[in-house]
């Protein structure tokens, strides 16, 4: 780690070796002009190197005499010393000004259960153990049948008792006991619920109970995850994502849906989703070399659209008032039934559904994130283009699901798109020119703009006055780049020139308008559902983000928008993917197996369209941050301060 | 019942309707001499009917005169009336040679438990019901998903507790919910295991309540017998049997056995098998007119090769020392999976084995005929190739298998055959003409010997010194139906021109001497299998017969032979095919299905040929009746008294 100065800022922080000298100014909260996202083409983004030495960051943009002085290109110019870095400012700007940059990116944390912390607390009981034996042979003098030597020897050398045997392990056994004389490994997949009986699911010639894995999966609209668990270390040895198949018969769950209630239609979602799963299991297997017979167990979890389909279980009340789901709880199933590339004997456990728009994915998340085993009281919230939210504790759990609209994926955004390759994914506005700052995905001139990076821009737009509480630009600001087109008003990121496109990136009105709204939908679906348990958004202990899009938001900006309660940034941890992190503990442990069923049960779902006062939350969120300032002090603080000036 | 008068003998019976004079004399034990078997063609059972009248007897074979004094064919003349009937001797006999002739014939009483013993006795846990319920619609307020609805009900309405479901009944909930306005019959399968789960098997729209059937099945070597039971009001239904398709296999187990360790063997003999039970299911379902979806359950008993062969479990080392079976208790599995054209939700009961030689066909005879349940000391006979035994009663339980070898269906005896059309089943012999009154299966002209005729020739010809306790002819009677052809003597039972073959029919010394060899394996086997518990026959308060063959074989007769103990013959009882009782009964109740877990744990196996005494008692049992005569008081007496005159 390097410390870099910034001048005439005077901000410090610390940045890793071989980031660009662009990225640290972002993270320092440093405007730097950028229009180019960071491909080096637009040549803004000079700086000048004071002290240390950085790789890169010369260009045929910089003339000899630049170069001679100590300029270099903040995008191509890498880390590699401490450094001190000048920022030329085109006007001599006062600290006040200065001052009015954006505060240092605050990310949530990741935090995630593994293995030892399971261990720790006593909740590691592995759902599949093998058992290694020498049988003596039968003799005329001890001929005892092949099943019953074998369940004798797992008692007596191990305790091991009231097992339970199938048809297919039966089989196996006569030839299995004979192939390396009497010397046998037996899997024992352990009852999920207390008291009930061990499973002998498989039987192996010689000693393989040092090979024993599992596999997580988790089933998502748009994308399949897949990890290989070891059982005997907990370690994650493979995991690999792939688009669901599905994709191709509808974007999100009600155009699935859709398509599954035409002629067949079902059996074509059905084995899009499974041909995806073999593909990742294929794939999960080859990078953690083992041997595919040696996976003894696989959890799934997906949202209830995604579990009906992939058990084709008719998805087609979900869509249809009073939205009812199938079911809830689904047995074991043999994961050769539903069509997976498993050994016979693999058993698949499906995470359990709370209703139709809070399902599984949401189940694994609560589960694996282990908020219902502590006394804080959590806000959990997956967001994508449904947020589910939960909150509670162990006392008590409530969730509900509301519509935020696609706006974090890139939709109903007029240059919007998903957090791909060109993707403006960071940005910053210079308070007197308002030239941008754009950071793009993968360093490449803008395509558009991702949900991380809209929130971003309209935090960063409205703390500077760029745009009002409505989401409306300032229309006296003189600048080229917010202009009238076409009745909407707009702030053009990259000029077409600059941009990967055929035109002009650009922010508009209407994209601004449908971000409120879906920041809206979320905050006050919390409001609402807090409301509805008693309690307020300030008895929050925590809060905790899922799905892809969290691990990128910026907390400090999205308590600016509004989307989050103003809460101490510590408070808010980020779990990354939860239904695969559930689906992962649940793998490596019943104790999360036998706890989910309590958990499916004590968790209250609301339906926040019959809730009266959701509506009334809604409109009232449709501010920036909101109609009611009382809910965002410090904000409110900063933004009076900004306003005397 | 007509009472007939049989003269001179002075013997007088009661005889239904309808049948013929020459039964009606055999029944009486009244000699009449009659070579064809009963076709009609000897003209040898003339008989002057001297009061009442008959049907037919008429013949070309009596003339004119003979019809006017009264005479008619004792074979073809139909009894209609109270009757007395002369029986021509050619000489004069006096009484005590008359009272030479046989007792009545005493066959076993036909016992087996029913539906109503099973009510009376508080037995009857009925293993699937039907519940009918009529569901409230979902509405805006009352969105339970359809699974929690339809459980929620089934509680609320039936008290229904702790219900399981299978995914494929999850798939088929939504769409029946709403086929007939969430009118619904579900089908609950109860546990075996107390305290275990109900399962939801299938819902079907509509009330069906009262449609509810099982299927037992008895999976014998050479014939299947399926049933349908209806399971609300126990009735059976519907019968029927067909030849098991693997006979082209081979003929007895170990054939079987041969020819399973051949490449694709052990495939093609569980097609043949699977195969024979679907014809038997279809030609049940038919004859019974239900809907064959309306089949909730089935249960199948059968040997420990049948078994192992049905489930695909290879038989290979039930043949070789030390002769173990794969497994004894199989787990309830889809009937389905095993190749069964029955609904997707019917699981299979298999009946456990005890060893590779008594097998799931002799523990259902334990469990239907309720031995395990009585404080009398039984004993149970299965009488085929393999005999098995089970001796004990409520407390202890012991069995063990003797190969007796195939005497009794007809291997090893020169003219042997199969109970089946033309085999002699009923014999008497003249003590002084020594002429043969042969009954046959179906009255035509004899083919052969099946198991209960020779048992029958045996024990009279013994009786009256025809055959002495080593099973040889007298060599000094003067009859040319005993005969010395290539070194063996022989009794000719019917001369060529009587019978369907083209030569005459005899029994052999050889032959006798293979039913000794038969028989004294049985009876060693019981003496063995008591002595090693600490009993002995005398100890014995009753014997059961199971197997086909046991309702032929007669009583005294098979005492004579020492086949059986000598025991009051009321006491032996008759239960027809155990094998098909015991799977009825368990597919009529719960109670028995728990029950044959634990009767399986506590009967002893014992191997006879591993028991020391074993060889001494069979060897001692190659006699007429036995070498020791204290086994058989009462037949002793009676041979002292003859021996005397």
């Amino acid at each position: 780690m390097f410390t870099i100065k910034f001048l005439p800022h005077n901000k410090e922080i610390q940045a890793e070796d071989g980031i660009t000298v662009i990225r640290a100014a972002m993270e320092a909260g440093v405007h730097v002009n950028a229009s180019c996202g960071g491909e080096g083409v637009c040549g803004k983004c000079r700086v000048i190197i004071e002290d240390g030495a950085v790789e890169d960051g010369i260009s045929s943009l910089l003339d000899d005499g630049d170069i001679e002085k100590g300029y270099r290109l903040a995008c191509q110019a890498k880390v590699r010393s401490n450094l001190v870095v000048r920022i030329p400012v085109e006007s001599v700007v006062d600290a006040g000004v200065l001052n009015q940059q954006s505060a240092p990116r605050r990310k949530a944390k990741i935090k995630q259960m593994d293995f030892n912390d399971l261990k720790e607390k006593g909740l590691f009981l592995p759902p599949v153990e093998k058992r290694y034996l020498e049988l003596p042979e039968p003799t005329a003098q001890d001929h005892l049948p092949d099943v019953t030597r074998l369940v004798s020897f797992l008692k007596l050398n191990y305790g091991e008792e009231r097992l339970q045997l199938t048809l297919p392990v039966i089989r196996k056994i006569p030839d299995i006991l004979r192939k390396d004389n009497f010397r046998v490994t037996a899997t024992l997949e352990r009852p999920v619920r207390e008291g009930s009986k061990t499973r002998i699911i498989n039987i192996q010639a010689g000693d393989t109970s040092s090979q024993n894995y599992a596999i997580a999966m988790d089933i998502g609209t748009t994308t399949v995850y897949g990890q290989i668990l070891d059982l005997v270390t907990g370690e994650v040895l493979s995991e690999y994502g792939d688009f669901n198949g599905q994709i191709s018969y509808g974007e999100d769950v009600i155009s699935r849906i859709m398509f599954a209630e035409k002629e067949g239609g079902m059996e074509i979602l059905h084995d899009a989703v499974v041909h995806t799963i073999n593909n990742v299991i294929e794939k999960i297997v080859k990078i953690a070399g083992i041997d595919p017979d040696e996976i003894s167990t696989i959890t799934l979890a997906g949202n209830t659209t995604m579990t009906q389909l992939m058990l084709q279980v008719n998805p087609r009340y979900i869509r249809r008032a009073p939205y009812v789901p199938a079911a809830t709880i689904y047995p074991p199933i043999r994961a050769k039934d539903i069509g997976m590339n498993l050994g016979d004997h693999v058993v698949a456990l499906v995470y359990p559904q709370i209703s139709s728009y809070v399902g599984g994915d949401i189940v694994a998340g609560v589960m694996g994130s282990g908020i219902y085993r502590t006394e804080e009281l959590t806000l959990y919230i997956d967001i994508g283009t449904n947020a589910e939210i939960v909150v509670g504790n162990k006392d008590w759990l409530a969730c509900a699901a509301c519509s935020a609209g696609p706006a974090f994926e890139g939709g109903g955004i007029k240059m919007g798109m998903r957090a791909t390759k060109g993707a403006i994914e960071d940005f910053s506005i210079d308070p007197i020119t308002l030239e941008p700052m754009n950071i793009t995905i993968g360093n490449v001139r803008p395509k558009g703009i991702c949900g991380s990076g809209l929130i971003i821009m309209v935090a960063t737009m409205f703390e500077m006055g760029i745009i009002n509480n409505l989401g409306k630009f300032n229309r006296d600001l003189k600048t080229p780049r917010i202009r009238e087109i076409q009745n909407v008003w707009e702030y053009v990121l990259a000029w077409q020139h600059e941009s990967q496109i055929d035109r002009d990136v650009v922010l508009t009105e209407i994209d601004i308008e449908n971000l409120i709204r879906a920041k809206g939908a979320i905050f006050s679906g919390c409001q609402t559902l807090l409301e509805e348990v008693g309690l307020s958004i300030y008895d929050l202990d925590r809060i905790i983000l899922a799905g892809g899009f969290g691990s990128y938001i910026d907390l400090e900006k999205a308590i600016v928008i509004g989307l989050l309660p103003e809460i101490d940034t510590d408070k808010v941890t980020f779990v990354g993917n939860g239904s695969l992190m559930g689906a992962k503990m649940s793998s490596l442990t019943n104790r999360i197996r036998r706890d989910v069923g309590q958990v499916t049960q004590m968790m209250t779902n609301f339906e926040l369209s019959e809730t009266h006062s959701f509506m009334d939350h809604y409109i009232a969120a449709l501010f920036l941050p909101h109609t009611d300032m009382e809910h965002f002090p410090k904000l409110k603080k900063r933004l009076e301060a900004r306003q005397k000036r």
